[in-house]
């Protein structure tokens, strides 16, 4: 196991925002442990519902990064695989907030409008582990209630191809900030990598979110995340592919969020066709029955869309040579 | 209980295939049960691997209406509730098809471009109903395997505002064409009112969908279905919302699918901050951490998306006082 | 010629508010001339800066058209052209407005978001038919500027296809609401038949607009308008086309506006090709390095783009066998 | 005057193919005229109808720029503006081409379907510049017409903002490859500035373009172009402008179309309301019924859509405190 532990102290200009661009702080040998932390969203200078977050950060450092990590070995057309081990909130509290002309349910740059902003709020949640429960506080009346505790990264990727540098806020081939729900304990995410040593980071760690992350922002909080990073040789991986012990999931992510549907579907169409021999056309017509179509995000400067097909119906067929099933069963080297 | 039989040797050409814009076959009472049957989309054209839909049935006769019915008492402003008892295939088979231009990862009318169409082909489908099963069978090898029965209606829906007259292929704040899995046994749909009468149709069952309906097309097939109809007057309902036992659903039909989304999410975050009292920021919050947001398609005339909360987390409020919990328990009239 | 004169004094639930559905109001013989007026979009209900649309106006009752007339001879896969000898203000005013969630830079029924409406704000304008101006007036300032009058209608329409009715707010394959200020006098309209006698509709008279109708609604006015209509057998036209005396235009309409544009420039490849005998491809090329691409509307349900080539590149290839030079040259019948 | 002359020979490999991350070549003083030289998008290496680009270029190295320049003294906030005094083809020859799964009418890796990609064809043109015509000649056929020279830059742009970095075949709020006509000798383009000396480049001259750059590529060639560079201290520029004798135009880029459209729109109605003094609403207002809006690309990785308001309807009104009528005197320095 190889421990990164980031400096806590450190000043935010200092961080890294990007995928690409950024010099790599570590080596991470194919099925090596990785045992690290991340710092949420706001790195962490949104700590109670009267931090405005507009107010207490730095529009250009926002959602900081943990790494870029040297993957030893890879290269452009291989696939870097990430298995989570563990992904568990760092402290007993998340934050959330609305963020003036961010989320799905109001202008926002892009979706360029006369409007005013909508009010800017901030929600504290309180983390209980050991019940594994959330609580949502109302702002504006005594309501509470308890959620479920489903901690996950937003952000996992590696540097984009044509020499390209991504702020961590947008997500895309390379992974990024899709902010997919299933990004959680157990998933295994293949990334296809672009440059030498592949340079993968990831934070933006969520105790949970909804599907579509809908006013833009999920319960957000520093994570202490576990994982066993391997390589896969030779294989190109188009998108951010995920698999658990259930599915086979592919991820696309674009606008508008019909092409999102589309990278996905396309993906996921190809990659039944190549496992199970199926013609392509067959395998459209498998995937159009069996696929579950969950939103991952709405709000981001690209929309994230995820396609999921059970394994059940694979009859055996596995991703990448069974290599998920070698991981889930890693537990330290 | 009622039983409505529509004639199975009617010509085509003598269907229901709008919303608005046809005489009410019956009328229904609110409370009332309805026994009745549905053709498939193809009106029972498409029998087997060598029917190419394109040619064995005529564009203007698809996905042929059950109904319209009357329901007694219904003015615009009122909710139809149609809460589904009982959907069963009517037959031991569904098909399904490619068709050109139809589908999502396809060019289509409105994506239009300058390829060809994809193959045009068809898949045939046994249906077992005693092991809860359908299965599907290749076309170019040999690959077979046995798929969930999961039985639902791919279009519900009243007469449209404005005057309007809209193709069953077609969804919308009138319901219609959704094809949403969610539309299934123990499910209740509700419509806002437009005209009097409300003139409920339905129809397009699907032994199964995947979320998407990728290639346009289910898994076919003619479906038995009881289902009690009742009425909440003075409720005016938006968009078509959805009940089960554990969720509350909103729906909305748009291009681009960003737009269905942002739908289906406004109408969600208004129904929860109107049911619990919470204000609508604090209702946008709960919301973006809890919904689930399932893609319904992305192939029809207007795109569908469903936007879901788990009742558990709204302490015990339920829609339009708590008429699912009454017409769940109702076995005939 | 033939003249049709609208009651003045109707109520306006008595207006045509669809294309379809409605019963013709008179017969058109191909070659005839017809003279006509229209009303207002507010059906003339809006007539001051303190008359504010969404007070004094129903929504049931917004954009009446006159019509529908019945194209003697008229079968579906004909076309119906209509050119436009004169469009002229019928008064010497117009208004414009905004209306709460309608328009490009807002939140609309669509777009949905949790945002208040924007400000409803009526304009009133003065048309000075001999100087060729229409002087617009700023509300909080005292900023006044003539703008050159171009006299257009938003709605030229006929019935559309699988026995739909739709709104007049609305445009499509059938015309309808495309809010082109192509649509002016000098300009021939062809529009693909979908039942017997067209049922052509006009209406939405704007004496002037910009490109994309940015606001939702132009500077609306009653209008004066001869045309001579005319039908060519046995041509089918997809979507409508235009032509003047310089251009061959198409149009699509359609979610999101990229879909308007792939229609209008499929379109416009397709009819180059028929009409010049180069090869799709070929026609692709020519399209791509020649055509201009102004954006009609982006506020109607559906968005409208226009796609022209200048006849100059088409070696004297004309449109309809030169049916728009024969209609220019009408002067009554 | 500075010349810049870029390395004939050089290997395409050491190219600028980027906005961000590449060093700068030259320092330039506002005011100042430069000189310089652009290879096509190319690289010069389709030179004949039967070069396809898949096969003789590398698709890291498309669309090579010129610079970047370092402006002296441009901080973050500040503007850089660069009028065009001459673009002018260096060579008597351009090209365009079909490239697999690129386009408006095609599927592409974003819109993403099954379809088998549209022929690869090349395209020869010949440029006569003193009878200021280009001649297209189709392949399947011996059609053959001139259509006017019209030379433009698809590509200007400086480095983006958050520290990102992005390819050349990318516009956005930097600029970059907006491929709009507009971009045109006699016009100046506006630039918000993201980092220390701006790093101004450019590049992708066109002979000519459609509106929408229909199938991706344009009359492409090598241009030899003269500007004026200046800096306008403290003013930030949100989204690209230019400015032309008659016209202000603002710039928006993103997916889908609508969004593009939504950025331009209120860029331009918030610049009139500064110029003019307008309320928001009353700009609103003035340029619903006055705007121009051509589409400029629906090709790229972000669509571009231009608003234009005449210039006669403000009265007066001036951009940048009149630095377009100050530039377009320059005649050397």
């Amino acid at each position: 196991m190889i421990s990164w532990d980031p400096d806590p102290d450190a000043d935010p200009a200092t961080g890294v925002y990007t995928f690409g661009g950024a010099a790599p702080v570590a080596t991470l040998r194919p099925g090596q442990v990785l045992s690290t932390w991340t710092r949420d969203c706001f790195g962490g200078r949104v700590r109670s519902t009267s931090d405005m977050a507009s107010q207490v950060t730095d529009p250009r450092y926002l959602n900081p990064q943990t790494g870029p990590f040297w993957i030893e070995g890879a290269e452009p057309g291989d696939t870097v695989a990430i298995h989570f081990l563990s992904i568990e909130p760092r402290f007993d509290w998340g934050v959330s907030t609305t963020v003036p002309f961010f989320g799905s349910l109001t202008a926002t740059p892009a979706t360029a409008m006369l409007h005013d902003p909508l009010p800017e709020r901030t929600w504290f949640y309180t983390i209980d582990p050991a019940a594994r429960v959330v609580r949502y506080a109302a702002l504006d009346s005594p309501y509470e209630v308890d959620l479920p505790l489903d901690p996950m990264h937003g952000t996992v990727g590696v540097a984009p191809p044509l020499g390209e540098v991504r702020s961590s806020l947008t997500p895309g081939s390379w992974g990024g900030n899709m902010d997919t729900p299933e990004m959680r304990t157990g998933t295994t995410c293949y990334l296809g990598v672009n440059v030498a040593g592949a340079l993968l980071s990831l934070g933006d760690g969520h105790a949970r979110q909804g599907e579509g992350e809908t006013c833009g922002v999920a319960v957000e909080c520093a994570m202490n995340t576990v994982a066993v990073v391997d390589l896969v040789k030779g294989a190109p991986t188009p998108w951010p592919r995920l698999e658990d012990d259930h599915y086979l999931m592919t991820t696309g992510s674009a606008r508008p969020l019909e092409d999102a549907f589309r990278i996905a579907h396309t993906e996921l169409v190809r990659w039944v066709a190549e496992l199970t021999g199926l013609s392509t056309i067959d395998a459209y017509q498998l995937v159009s029955q069996t696929a579950l179509t969950p939103v991952a995000n709405v709000v981001d400067t690209n929309y994230t869309v995820v396609a999921k097909i059970p394994k059940a119906v694979l009859r055996g067929a596995t991703g990448y040579g069974g290599l998920h099933q070698r991981l889930r069963v890693v537990r330290g080297s």
